[in-house]
């Protein structure tokens, strides 16, 4: 066992504050992580307020882990003290169902186990996440960060990074495609980033004309100011696929409309439920098709980082220390962010 | 210009009743058809009782339909007289559009012509459908009966046959796919036929107990009582593909629940809006698709009904005479009808 330094939620209303536990001792199979930098996620809100139902505290968020390994198990082969590894937002699951055989652990038909807030397969104890100075992990959860990423942009990579890169790659985004981006946040940007670099012609679609010079230094090829009935009617039977980002309920509709017959519209956040209803005939009569995707497997993962390193893909981050957390969950509801906080984990040390 | 007998409905309130009309004289592309058989589709009511806004009266409804060819224009030259003859659900389309080239003539991005309440794109008559005694249509909207299918049965595979066959078709439905068909009228009977017949395993979802052993009857090789809330979670995570016939709201969060990772929900009714809301969690959780699809293009209507006349498939049907229809219409409201009616329209010559 080793003692942990961290910052944790006590109840569903009160702030982050220090908080030490113990992590367990090494396992044979795990690897001892020191965290450099983690990644500030919204679920990290979702999870520390209990939004989607209650949660079990303390709640030590975070799960866009980067850091240095320590310390391994006696049969750890694919790593070594001192490498830079990365942990997202799985640390197990139960690697013998079809899910995890495709290489699928986030739809484990087990159910995969949570970087924070979930109970561990072996010993029934509750997880601790990144927002501490070091954390214990299973190797097979573990990736590597490539050495042409820097290290303090790379933990969104984690969790927004695969959300967004997922979904393309499974339906397949490719040159030529129209690709709509739904939200510029920490997932949309990246969404952005992933689809122009597969080929695709990208559109933003953002409810402020005062995001619209913003969202082309982004990179996409087009803005549509949602709110603009003139530009939302220019838009429709326009687009392949749909990645919607946005992290709040909101109106379908519209956006179902603006894809072309055989369109897809992917959900990557957990709005619920889809309220207004969404009217059949969007999808019946242009065989429209709506859908969701959770983050990525662990290969994928890797394969995440590894196409960033090569095309020179980063996340937009504002670096900030543990003690302004609270702040900064302030500041992300107000959607006050470029795009992504990340934790510089030294500053734990003065905590 | 030719005299037609026909029913039609004058107002949303009052039952179908004679009503004679021009026909437009033959153009050089048209057939005429005289009417043996004319299947009734939920539709007819929805349109006659103007059930998707206000319909353009007098509605004549039909879009089941199988003829003999009396007369063909100029043009024409793949059909002759004496011909067996069916016409479906469309009648025209704008046929240059990337849908209609495609053969997708259903989604025509300029809009498809149904066969009956919408307006000619030449005259801008307003259409009258199949329960008359002959009809005109356009040679390219005319499908070839073939000689192994019984002529006094055809006529649903027109609507129901290539409204279930086509999305089964679109998604790949192959031997060893686990299928549930959901609701068993009209659609559902022949949904069961068609994904059997791909070599699917097909369950039966049914509200009633009652209709376990007409469910077997109809060759689904299990059945869930939609209303048992055990069968209902033994069957969760089970599916690869739901084809979802229910013309009426209904939650499809227990449904979806029933599909496996990356299972498809497909919706073929116009089931206004989507209430109860779906939970995004449904899809997002285990990257499930919610689909729909309307009816299908001319050339997948008429390999429908080559597919049918190879494997002996036909629709389980009572023949009605015209006189009947509204009692018919009645019937169909309680679900009393196995599972289609279809008018010998014979009988409108007693009228």
């Amino acid at each position: 066992m080793s003692q942990a330094k961290s910052y944790a939620a006590k109840s569903a209303t009160t702030p982050l504050e220090p908080f030490s536990f113990e992590r367990r001792t090494l396992r044979e199979d795990d690897i001892n992580i020191d965290i450099l930098y983690c990644g500030v996620c919204h679920s990290d809100i979702h999870i520390a307020e209990s939004d989607w139902g209650p949660s079990i505290y303390p709640v030590v968020p975070g799960h866009e882990i980067i850091g240095r390994v320590t310390e391994i198990g006696n049969k750890v082969s694919k790593y070594k003290v001192g490498d830079l590894v990365g942990v997202g937002c799985m640390v197990d699951s139960c690697q013998h169902c079809s899910q995890c055989e495709a290489d699928l652990e986030q739809y484990c038909d087990n159910g995969s186990v949570g970087t924070y807030g979930f109970k561990d397969l072996i010993d029934g104890s509750i997880t601790y996440g990144g927002y501490s100075d070091h954390i214990v992990v299973r190797e097979k959860f573990v990736l590597s960060i490539p050495q042409a990423l820097d290290a303090s942009k790379a933990a969104p990579l984690l969790c927004a990074g695969v959300t967004t890169y997922s979904p393309l790659r499974h339906h397949g985004v490719k040159a030529g495609d129209k690709v709509g981006v739904l939200g510029m946040g920490g997932l949309g940007h990246m969404g952005v980033k992933f689809a122009k670099a597969f080929g695709a012609e990208v559109t933003i679609f953002t409810r402020s004309e005062s995001k619209v010079a913003e969202a082309k230094l982004q990179g996409a090829d087009h803005v549509v100011v949602s709110t603009d009935e003139a530009q939302m009617k220019a838009s429709v039977m326009s687009f392949d696929y749909l990645l919607d980002t946005i992290p709040v309920q909101h109106d379908l509709n519209p956006y179902l409309n603006c894809l072309k017959v055989d369109g897809t519209h992917i959900l990557v956040g957990l709005i619920e439920p889809i309220e207004p209803a969404v009217h059949a005939a969007n999808l019946v009569l242009k065989r429209r098709v709506l859908t969701g995707s959770l983050i990525g497997g662990i290969a994928e993962t890797q394969e995440v980082l590894d196409f960033c390193a090569k095309h020179d893909i980063e996340c937009d981050a504002e670096m900030i220390s543990i003690q302004d957390i609270n702040q900064a969950y302030q500041r992300m509801k107000q959607g006050d962010v470029k795009y992504r906080f990340i934790i510089d984990m030294k500053s734990l040390k003065n905590s």
